[in-house]
């Protein structure tokens, strides 16, 4: 089945060797397989991945010519004969996975981002920096019709990225959880998650300028590393009970936080990993690890189910991710400045300009 | 409440300075206190804690003089007023935790080996190598009447320890999971409590006596580390689907496993750290932990509920633990071969010799 | 240890035979066994288990004379030999479990309310209807210094009942719970807790006057199962998906919403039982709940984890509970108007007067 | 992709109207989907369902005319263009889920029997009394080359609905569980399972004859309904400390045992109804299930990865299921054998007599 009015060619910004640049022109239009949809892409975040997938400096092999983005908003145009529980017209969002085999042990569990046969949107299959794009059917995240797309863009990767971190931390509603990073794009929209789920947050990271920004979220405590004489006691000192929160968000972009949350983590308390500094390595004393019966953990992208829950936490108004919105044919620029650190909040782009 | 025939004196095997070593006299017998119980030890299994506690090379401050052990089986003979759930002649065992506060949040959590207040037998009070020894009714180990004190003595703490760390591994029934040092005294203990709880074992170890022992205790694999050309390759191949196993449960005693398990675990895996090499360190790489999903973490003695559950799959004949009875007064001589590397399986010490 | 200015004699309210009524009379002081506390109570919440005691009307062999009351906040003002953790002059808390084995299997694994030999505070011990009360240095609640002991006790046993049935009901932050009975006192602080876990509430009860109470502590929605003409779709409607809540928390104190909750209750949804309606009966079919996969289950009073964690959600300003405060010397006034269902709200007495 | 050698018509048992009986005759061999395969049926186990689905006495739309069966175990002899982690050759199986949405909130979270839009094999699309055969790719099972077809047909719906149902229960190895009708189809491999997952059970059914088996096949201790003069005292005493086993498995076909189960359950304890007697109904005391904290489920079929599971015990030989051969076109004389109730084990039926 097929909506009317979908154009043959239409605009994409696309790398034509690694390293890039991205160059605006117009491509064809692709045509949904039997299991998927053809979306209409509105708006699209732009996220410091996309920046990796252009360098190509990440270890897993990408497709090349690339039309990039993962964090896609749009309208279901047209969809292939086996979809049935979406409707032309339909919201949908295109997320980092792009599809999964849908039956290894993996996918059969709900982890189906560990699949070995996932397909990555703007990485290993066209992405969202373009006006029309395919969805597997299983996988678009539905967006309920009374959300905007434009705001709801950088949910569908920074959002649900450290949603599903939270979840992976264990934490119960009334515990607290230290948020290494806090002051960052995904760390503001962590606080807000994190107080949504009842957890009172620690908020870790550098200046005033971020406690004031951290506490106005919802952060109980902020720790300030830069002016700290000793991160470890005053992580601790800021949890009711002096013992140290239960978990950790790492979402810093430095090595030094991996190796030092074990410090002020609680006993029995849980370190997840969620940022991706660059050959850095997780470590931790051995004796330590064992007798106060420390977990340390990784966190990727969420699966559907988290994709669903993080959407709904936005649809209640419990999120607000800022964002500037920007041409399409503008986004080398916005590499631009992510490239010089100039970026604060999500850039999201407007596939009709 | 007392029982008769309580001698004033009794023999011990006192450390009376750190570094050693035991000296085997005679010292007064204790009185246990309004929630404690005097437990005639019969038995009682020797642990490498037991020289590190003598040598005082481990970073806990310890009682001294100091009378060691923590594997201790024997009778309660005596009790304080308010012990109404233990009568005198019940078969008791006294482990590593002796106390705990019962009120932090730990000791509410059932995690009272977690208690910043704990107290250790054999290193914070006086242990089980003597023939009269204080036990904290609420901690000592009920051992059923149809269990031999001999035999029982090394699940109080090797046992105990492993049948833990499988615990807190997460594996279920029917899925794998690796132990490395599993020819060694705590690994072969671990694959019996593996096989009681359903698990396939893929053993790691040097050498094909090893391989043999490990096989007959009811491994399902064997990867020996000696001769292997690659372990990881190994490993994931041993696994029933190439994926690797879902845990990995770290016995050994030097640093290189605990660095090497993240290769090898299966995406979503836990692996489980027991060991305590000297000054060793976790490490794993930060990427491959997050979009993985690895877990690692930390597992120390178990709490009273372990115990009880560890001493119960003792009691139904499904673990046994290969020992040899000698003389308390011969202490020191255990200590030598533990010191030369020369003891396959547990030495257990008769408190009347 | 014990403090200065223990007086000899107290003033109490005593039940002298089943079936009542209290009489006030001055009684001894008690004095605190070597785990035991002293504590100088301020002020006690009434609760409706208190009526049931003095009529005797439980199937619970029950202590004769009694002094009842177990929501009681006071200071304590001696020690047992036994007791390190609590200082005299510390806030506590007397709630309805006051003591238990501390080593039996539910013991060990902090469900210490299921213990066979667990004692009750104002049913098989004197309770908190009195100036001067004993509490288990293991038990007792511990009340944070910045709380108001007037305030915190209902906390102690409504609160504390509520928080624990929100949390066996396995919800997780950002799903629907319905909870029966909102508008009523267990439910009003129900509602509360259940906003600070992040969970979206669905209250049902009956009238407007409950429904402007219900959205004004928090709910998300409102079913009036008075007005309604089809309660299970109206509830089924009431979640966002229209398949009904995760979790339904029963606080009714009539049969029908028990045999009810399983048409409303999302497949794979949980129904927990708080309530206690006399002589009443759980009661699904059994095709269905074996093909929705439906979970029905009971739950009790917290633990001490569970306490601590209730009152600290009410220190950090999350619950408040509406209460008139009496006279300890009026408790037979405050019976009277709970006989005839005049009660809105707590009653808190004060034992200076 | 296609393989040679597929005829245009084939032998089927067909249910032409509701009421049945089946007519064995030639009907033509369907076309696979995108995102199907055909598969050879080799044999097929016949369940009491079938029976079911044949009369039409269920509260679920059934399609007419139909292809009943649903434990089949066949080939894949072709598969449509979507599908291509299936190759032709590999063995498959057929199970109650035939297909589901593969996104509603069950189907994420690995919940999809409970899919709204569920369709079942033999009921709401055609089965496998058949020769040949459509499966969703996503959904059928992977039978292991080493297994044997004919033998392996049961674990595909009996196999894989008690060991979901054991899963369920969320006992742990080394804990107790009464299996109620242990002695039927259901029950003889659920004690097989409960074995391999390291539980011990207390069979619970009538007669030497079944005492005898189900103490061969595993169960620790066996409870004999129709001699007992207190089966709740009798269950009881069969688990070690004699407060019941953790968990209690309801294979009944009575409703009867539905309603006594939670007088024997430990405190804490879990009750799963499996078994689907003709509108029966749970029943338990609000009392006693809230002050013992009582869990009363109900588990229906397992999902893709619990179907992985129940095939892999069965691949390592730790399951035996009794089982006859007999020709598909002798179809309705088992249903007239089940009928009468005379059937011990399972009939399996071979497609090409």
């Amino acid at each position: 089945m097929s909506g009317t009015d979908i154009p043959k060619e239409q605009w994409a910004q696309v790398v034509e060797k690694t390293g890039g640049p991205v160059s605006y022109k117009q491509i064809p239009v692709p045509q949904p397989g039997p299991d998927e949809v053809l979306i209409n892409v509105k708006y699209s975040g732009v996220c410091h991945t996309d920046l990796h997938a252009m360098k190509g400096d990440w270890p897993i092999p990408i497709k090349m010519p690339l039309v990039g983005g993962h964090e896609g908003a749009g309208i279901v145009v047209a969809r292939g004969e086996l979809v049935k529980d979406i409707e032309l017209g339909e919201q949908v969002g295109i997320k980092w996975l792009h599809g999964s085999c849908m039956n290894c042990s993996f996918c059969r569990t709900a982890d189906e981002p560990l699949c070995p046969e996932a397909q990555l949107s703007g990485y290993t299959v066209d992405g969202s920096f373009q006006q029309y794009a395919i969805g597997k059917a299983a996988h678009v995240a539905r967006i309920p019709k009374e959300c905007s797309l434009e705001s709801i863009a950088p949910i569908l990767c920074a959002g649900l990225t450290v949603y599903k971190g939270l979840k992976e931390s264990g934490a119960r509603a009334g515990q607290e959880v230290a948020i290494v990073g806090a002051g960052g794009g995904l760390g503001s929209m962590a606080i807000q998650y994190a107080k949504a789920m009842g957890f009172h947050t620690i908020a870790i990271d550098g200046g005033a300028e971020k406690e004031q920004m951290c506490k106005e979220l919802g952060a109980a405590a902020y720790v300030d590393f830069k002016s700290s004489k000793n991160v470890v006691e005053d992580v601790k000192k800021a949890s009711f009970d002096g013992l140290g929160p239960q978990a950790v968000l790492l979402l810093a972009v430095s090595e030094g936080p991996f190796q030092q949350a074990s410090h002020y983590v609680r006993s029995r308390g849980t370190i997840v990993c969620v940022g991706l500094p660059a050959n850095a390595f997780l470590k931790a004393p051995v004796f330590d690890t064992v007798t106060r019966m420390i977990n340390i953990k990784g966190s990727y992208v969420g699966n559907r189910q988290d994709t669903a829950e993080a959407i709904d936490f936005f649809r209640r108004g419990l999120i607000k991710a800022p964002y500037k919105v920007i041409g399409l044919s503008k986004l080398q620029d916005v590499f631009h400045l992510m490239e010089e650190g100039k970026i604060a909040g999500r850039y999201v782009v407007d596939t009709s300009k």
